[in-house]
């Protein structure tokens, strides 16, 4: 994965030399800042390796690359509102230092700002290009959605919270490296396998991320360990408990709902877990969706050799020795 | 005009066709209450009247001028949440009678809707309406900043204010013209200049209605009169009695700022108006606009019976009679 860092400063020096207008200031001045917070950019980077999955130079893709970070920093951007956070990356959010007004309307402009960028693709492909924006667009607004109203929910099944991941955040991932293949001439067929090669990955990633949070190991983690399980968040690992729990061990879970001592909260829900191998069971789920996009990248018809940067960014995604 | 009310009812019929998904009921269902509060739908009756002009017909324009409604709609839900607006035609705002989260979502969903209708275009003609429909909406965007900036400026020019009503609601009107004749296959002049009708309507229009809000019939006119004043507003009228005031009237006009004896206000700032003869500068300004859309409307070189409708209703908006 030495390769990566390259990758990424590509992508950074394309970003800053992607200009705003100055004027207005208060429109675009916060969006100078918001995009400088950072971030992985890995939604930029697929789309540069699709392209050079298929030989193709990836520095044809980079308008549409940066189009396509452009829109996720949107949807962080109206996203840290709706859940009123007030720091992204240890920086403040963009509502949180300007204000609500600025974050609605700076969002609005880059979401624009973001089709600016995709259309920048010959005639030809415009079309087919759109058509799989305009669609992922939508349906990471729905994903958003759906997470919003779990909030609210008891009944969530863990089949809805993949589809709500998937929607939310793992089509732009299959977007952007679809992008990368149409913008490069690939077939059809080996478009829409590396899709799904993307959309696994990111639902195999979302898995991890919630498994990761209560069982990572507290010394070289950077957030507090079992902090969803303190916000009572419905994970993949609660969820799988609600299914598979006896209605005793359901009470006791809706009773550690309210319980305030945070530390016995975490060490009752994990005991609770532990009894029903709950990190087995998400682990399997996990490994599920790692092996359906590795087969889907297998599919592919180019010679094996163009996917090994993808592939070793699957196996550095997942991290199956969890 | 009596043709007016059948293109009207054709927007309408077309907007009740375009149905949004059923699921997520929470994103979706709000879309579907604010697109039925109505409005003149003069965006999209100006995409079919611009077909029309060009003898093509107005049915093949649907979609995109769905989409340029849909767009001024997803305006409306998000200034609304700006302007914290309770009510717009007297019927609840989106984020009133749902959330600001609703608003924020809902309206970032209908940007992309909006997209989606816009890019049911052929080929040839995509990149050319995507780059006039991309454009246009960031100016929309930045004429809404512009007009949030004013409120807390006081060296707002005519000059500025022109250039405000312009970008935040003449451009679309533009756009929805060019639109219609970009697709009809006109020649890039005269959409130019159908283009540059509709930008001066626009602003010759928004001029008007400051004028009315103040110099209306109070018997027939549907609000307060006055209601500009009341509330501060830096309409045509008061930034041409900034700069055409004496020191001492600046000075008086400043203190009836803060008059909290509202009558007293309207009718102490109308006196002052008087003085500086400001509703005949600002009609001479309207006519300014209004003898450009015209001049540009003359200058398209299509049969002159082809224009009558347009024609009719620039007399209509504008009515000089004021």
């Amino acid at each position: 994965m030495n390769w990566l860092p390259q990758y990424t400063a590509r992508i950074e020096r394309a970003i800053s030399e992607h200009s705003f207008p100055e004027k207005p200031v208060g429109l675009y001045q916060p969006l100078e800042y918001f995009m400088q917070i950072g971030g992985k950019r890995i939604r930029p980077i697929l789309t540069l390796l699709a392209a050079e999955l298929f030989d193709h130079d990836a520095e044809g893709v980079m308008p549409q690359a940066i189009g396509l970070e452009l829109f996720h920093n949107f949807t962080l951007i109206h996203d840290d509102i709706m859940d009123e956070a007030p720091l992204r990356r240890n920086m403040e959010t963009l509502h949180q230092k300007y204000d609500l007004n600025t974050g609605i309307l700076s969002g609005d402009v880059l979401l624009i700002k973001a089709y600016q960028q995709i259309c920048r693709t010959e005639s030809e492909k415009l079309d087919e290009v759109l058509e799989l924006f305009n669609r992922t667009a939508v349906e990471v607004c729905e994903g958003q959605q759906m997470d919003m109203d779990f909030e609210s929910r008891e009944d969530v099944t863990v089949d809805e919270y993949i589809e709500m991941i998937r929607l939310k955040t793992s089509v732009l991932l299959g977007c952007s490296l679809e992008m990368g293949a149409l913008l490069s001439g690939a077939s059809k067929e080996d478009s829409i396998n590396l899709y799904d090669f993307g959309v696994n990955i990111g639902i195999a990633f979302q898995i991890r991320d919630d498994i990761l949070d209560l069982y990572a190991d507290p010394k070289t983690f950077g957030k507090q360990v079992g902090g969803d399980i303190m916000a009572n968040k419905k994970t993949i690992l609660y969820l799988s408990a609600l299914k598979n729990g006896s209605r005793e061990q359901l009470e006791v879970l809706k009773q550690l709902k309210d319980e305030t001592d945070l530390e016995l909260k975490v060490g009752r829900t994990r005991e609770l877990f532990e009894a029903l191998n709950i990190q087995a069971v998400c682990k399997q789920i996990m490994n599920e969706y790692y092996e359906r996009a590795i087969q889907a990248l297998e599919s592919i018809s180019v010679p094996v050799e163009n996917k090994s940067k993808l592939k070793e960014l699957a196996v550095y995604l997942i991290d199956r020795d969890i």
